[in-house]
């Protein structure tokens, strides 16, 4: 087995009992080559004073520190630094965050990066339904985020018809879905909502009009009923679709991490775990949670060749469990919060996500805002909702829901449809 | 030779007796490929009672109709439509121009004219001295616009590597520049002199802070002095580097179709005769005009597979002759004017190229706009001016120019520094 090649677009390429051996095989290389060749990892090493060969498995994985962030930005920026695994001539390029708020967080690839990560966002396209027939939209943001320039490279490798959109213009890009028949759509949840808002009102029925079959979400927290007012506005359901989440980070590729399939009813996602090793530990004693418990998504990359990354914190909270359908790969959930996101308000956390959930439940809901005003006289912990139906029985619902996750009483106020920001990338449903 | 296969991004591969060979073969090849596949060309040859083989040669091309922007909007949107010369289950995407005016212009690829267009870049991209040594910051829009993705195939074919900036945030860009290091800069020589101006204001000073040897500006008319002084505000001839002008359109496979080389002293441009028949015709009678005299220049695409275009009108303004270096590909002069673009003035028409070039070669000269009012009543051609040093004499001397090359008198105002609109894109320095 040890020397097998297999089809890596393919996500039942191999059984349970082969992803374990491909996962432990090159589990140990990415520790050898990390320590030999990246400075940074080479420290990391030292200063536990362990050889890669101390660590046999995947359990022995924990004798290793977190990489965090805030490590990567400082030792891996501009162009990869002290993460660098291999020779600089080999680099191809660079994907990274925008760094609106700081130093961006920076991958960089080698060309067999870029094959590694084209083949699994080929392996996604797949496991969410692509074929080699479909017409897809990507409204993915293409450049230096890897959303448009990552699911390009993939619909091209499984031989799917890309229009590479990227964002804005999103009337036109109705007319353009309308005219060209695509049949798969990418982009944020947020931005296909919007996209389907903005169909309706041109007079574009999405099931009279438009063919799409798929949609392929990604690139934000995102929730269940999210998922399934997508299926519904597009009518993916009724030909036979479906929105089908994707999972990713710049510092792990791109998206092409983890992938919704047909079985995964919104609430779960595969994670390839010939390409990844995913730990879910709490994110303030770092310990390894128990199956099925909640907590932080930790990565190991095990195939990125330019800047491999071991025991990465994400920040993007999860549960892993062993997969239950004919794919091989281990499943985490829907991301149903991100760290960093959370916000503090007398003294509870309140995670957008949670919030997002119960609200976009109510079909009645067409968007909201949560305003969180933490002033000492007068704090407050409000959120808009934009219904043309509003009422006393939904507000108090609403009320109640949100109370229940997020351990703080909120105002309710309604305002008129069209009245708040819609989102053509990642969302910003809070304001503080 | 007919067999004979060689390095497809070399500019030197062939000698001129082997490109004239491959050429004919190649060409003698796309008629009958066009003749049996596409319903539009098939439709054409019918109409005027030829067959494929009665065009045995360069010379007897002129047989055939030309094929315009117009029809390529009516038979071939959305998708390729009548032009298709291949199944459409072979299609992998489109690029299309923004379509702000109407319908786009689009092109379809298959997999092999990706191959041929990532070549082809890399062509120009060797020809214009990258190497795999260079950092290359691609400033072109990314998406449907062929420049962005254009060029970061090229770039990954020569194996340098790509920071995919596409266009905005022009500050955070220069930072960027000199963060990473880039020696290579593309994007439209508006948006060139733009970003060398964003540093200056900065305090970025390019020869000390920047490490920029080339750039390769395109998608946008140019002349001699806008290049000559992209090459001295970023300090690119200093590093024994400079601007190398890059051509295509989008029907033709995008950026890729001719290039500037160190010989050329930015009025000539190698057109690569293995893939494209130019011919430099008068855009009134349709009369090919003889060799070093201007005209419209007219494509055949030799190895354009979804979507092959004969005698396809440009509606660019050049001149075409023999090679007089060591690329045996003819050259073309600089795109000097687009048809589109002509200005009607009094019965006069006036190439706004021609303005940008004795405007632009005035070093005291920032930024310009020309103001065309029509109205009956009070017709006048402004051409406003931006600079720190405003003088009777300069606009004396811009009067005297303008008027020699617009065969209409402006009046010429002058404005302080940063009045005028800076440009991301292609630039539009013309209000009626």
């Amino acid at each position: 087995m040890s020397q097998k090649q297999y089809d890596e677009t393919n996500p039942v390429a191999l059984k349970k009992a082969e992803l374990k051996e491909v996962q432990q095989k090159r589990l140990r290389a990415v520790l050898k080559r990390a320590y030999q060749n990246s400075a940074y990892y080479h420290r990391v090493f030292e200063s536990i004073r362990i050889l890669p060969d101390d660590i046999k498995s995947v359990e022995e994985l924990s004798k290793l520190p977190f990489t965090t962030k805030e490590e990567l930005r400082k030792h891996g920026y501009p162009a990869g630094g002290d993460f660098l695994a291999t020779p600089f001539e080999q680099l191809v390029g660079w994907h990274m965050t925008s760094g609106t708020t700081g130093t961006p967080v920076v991958n960089a690839y080698t060309q067999g990066d870029i094959m590694v990560w084209t083949d699994l966002v080929a392996r996604c396209l797949i496991c969410a339904g692509v074929t080699s027939k479909d017409i897809v939209a990507n409204v993915y943001g293409y450049g230096l985020f890897t959303g448009g320039i990552g699911l390009h490279q993939g619909i091209q490798r499984v031989c799917a018809k890309v229009i590479p959109w990227g964002t804005g213009r999103t009337e036109t890009l109705v007319t353009r879905l309308k005219e060209f028949g695509a049949t798969v759509i990418t982009g944020t949840p947020s931005y296909e909502l919007f996209i389907a808002e903005t169909a309706k009102k041109l007079g574009i029925d999405a099931k009279r009009d438009l063919k799409l079959r798929l949609a392929i979400p990604g690139a934000e927290a995102t929730s269940k009923f999210m998922l399934q007012r997508i299926e519904s506005e597009l009518a993916l359901t009724e030909r036979g679709g479906g929105a089908r989440e994707i999972y990713g980070l710049t510092e792990a590729l791109g998206p092409g991490v983890a992938q919704e399939c047909p079985e995964d009813s919104h609430e779960w996602m595969h994670i390839w775990a010939d390409h990844f090793v995913a730990e879910v530990v709490d994110p303030e004693s770092g310990e390894r949670v128990s199956e099925g418990e909640k907590g932080e998504l930790v990565l190991t990359t095990l195939t990125k060749s330019a800047m491999p990354l071991l025991r990465y914190r994400t920040r993007d909270i999860t549960v892993i469990t062993e997969s239950d359908d004919e794919i091989p790969h281990p499943k985490i959930a829907t991301i149903t919060g991100r760290l960093d996101d959370v916000i503090f308000y007398k003294g509870a956390k309140i995670y957008p996500s949670a919030i997002n959930q119960v609200v976009m439940a109510h079909p009645e809901v067409l968007e909201y805002q949560v305003v969180i005003d933490n002033s000492a006289l007068n704090p407050s912990f409000t959120v808009i909702v934009e219904t043309a139906n509003p009422s006393e029985e939904l507000r108090q619902k609403l009320i109640e829901e949100i109370s229940g996750v997020s351990f703080a009483r909120p105002r309710v106020e309604f305002v008129k449809p069209n009245s708040l920001p819609r989102f053509e990338g990642k969302s910003n449903r809070v304001r503080r």
